[in-house]
């Protein structure tokens, strides 16, 4: 494992419809390619139910145990939509109409639309800061290091633009990977070695079945390009010693 | 909330390749289907990566708070795969070849193939119970209450039939859902009075897009049809009552 990387994220999933298996979550990978890109290392990821005492031990949990948090669902106008007020107590912070959120939500929409449902969306814990939804306007936001975002995913996409210089990431974590065909047993022994000796790279070994056949993807993972391209050639040397085929994927 | 399911489980992903965002975990879905299909609520979902003292935490976390644990990923051949060593670890167990994996093994292999690398898909913790693979012949396992599966989703669909007889599930959780042409804020208050009136029964409230439309989906879930059907009822009432179009999806 790489030790240095420096930032690091947790994700909280909220959601019964993904527990139940209704849905497939799709927001992790989503939040955990976009961090990477900017230098934020996802560490651990949580999918818990739309229950308060979860989420509040949950949240107090991995935002001490990391850089930041990022929370997916739970933000919109129901019953069940409960994280703004889980995450007030989390904090021991008061459950409250956000000014500047009942602003934005009275311009969003037209005369008499703004009902009792959505007036829901304003009620966040006191202080909070503002992250944006350009797709259909009721904000999410962010406490301390804790960052809450909606569950759909076409819109927590579009509010992660404007998340970006809010963080603060460390070097990118680049990689690089090598598709064969082969097994990983053909493999093991090699790859074993390589990792041995380049204990700053992460290297990962992945089986996959693509059109019937078996192969193996190996990912090497640094902030360090030149360690990426040693690490690289190393592998290349023991394929062709061996005769593996190199494969696209 | 229900009160009434009785069993339930948690699912540890153990796999640096979902965290770096580099696959799209599928396992969790598919498990969370099966177990809810025989009566298993999945309750907590983690994602960690491959580190030892990750897993042995996670693991000694999960099956005390759990009827079940259900772990993925980490027991192929290559050196990154650590998760029987962990639960070996986890449990005080001695971590040690199993016979029978060992015979099983020796006869899936042609003669001089059952190498290295395979060999060591056969170390396990002592007098773990064996979870037969129909795919490519290296089983999983079990101790006490955690069962261990690869990370190859197909490979770990077709190890689910195997391990039905060994699960004792509470009753199915069934559910129903109505898709309909509204925004959540023009239902909110009414599924509110519905969810308050019905606390036995679980209602969900999930916008979509679909071919650009917004739309709902409520979700009633329960042990109990009839409880479910009193629900339905009661939101079809208030759905004609605001002439909201209930929509197939």
């Amino acid at each position: 494992m790489s030790k240095e990387t420096k930032v690091n994220a947790a994700i909280l999933i909220i959601g019964n419809e993904i527990l139940s298996g209704r849905t497939q979550d799709t927001n992790s990978q989503t939040l955990a390619l976009w961090l990477n890109s900017i230098g934020i290392k996802v560490t651990e990821i949580r999918i818990i139910p739309d229950i308060e005492v979860e989420i509040i031990n949950s949240v107090n949990i991995l935002r001490k145990n990391y850089n930041y948090l990022f929370t997916t669902g739970g933000i919109g106008p129901t019953h069940d939509d409960i994280t703004a007020e889980s995450i007030s107590k989390a904090f021991g912070l008061k459950y409250e109409i956000h000014k500047e959120a009942f602003k934005i939500l009275e311009a969003y929409y037209k005369k008499g639309e703004f009902n009792e449902g959505r007036q829901k969306m304003i009620w966040m814990p006191r202080n909070a800061e503002l992250i944006l939804n350009p797709t259909s306007g009721a904000p999410g936001f962010s406490v301390d290091n804790v960052y809450c975002l909606p569950g759909v995913p076409s819109i927590l996409k579009s509010m992660l633009g404007g998340l970006k210089n809010k963080l603060v990431g460390g070097k990118p974590i680049l990689s690089h990977t090598i598709s064969l065909k082969t097994v990983e047993s053909e493999i093991a022994s090699s790859l074993t070695d390589v990792q041995n000796k380049n204990k700053e790279v992460e290297i990962g070994s992945y089986p996959f079945f693509q059109a019937g056949k078996l192969g193996v993807s190996i990912v090497i993972r640094s902030e360090n390009q030149s360690k990426i391209d040693n690490c690289n050639s190393q592998i290349l040397k023991f394929v062709n010693e061996k005769k593996i085929e190199v494969v696209d994927r």
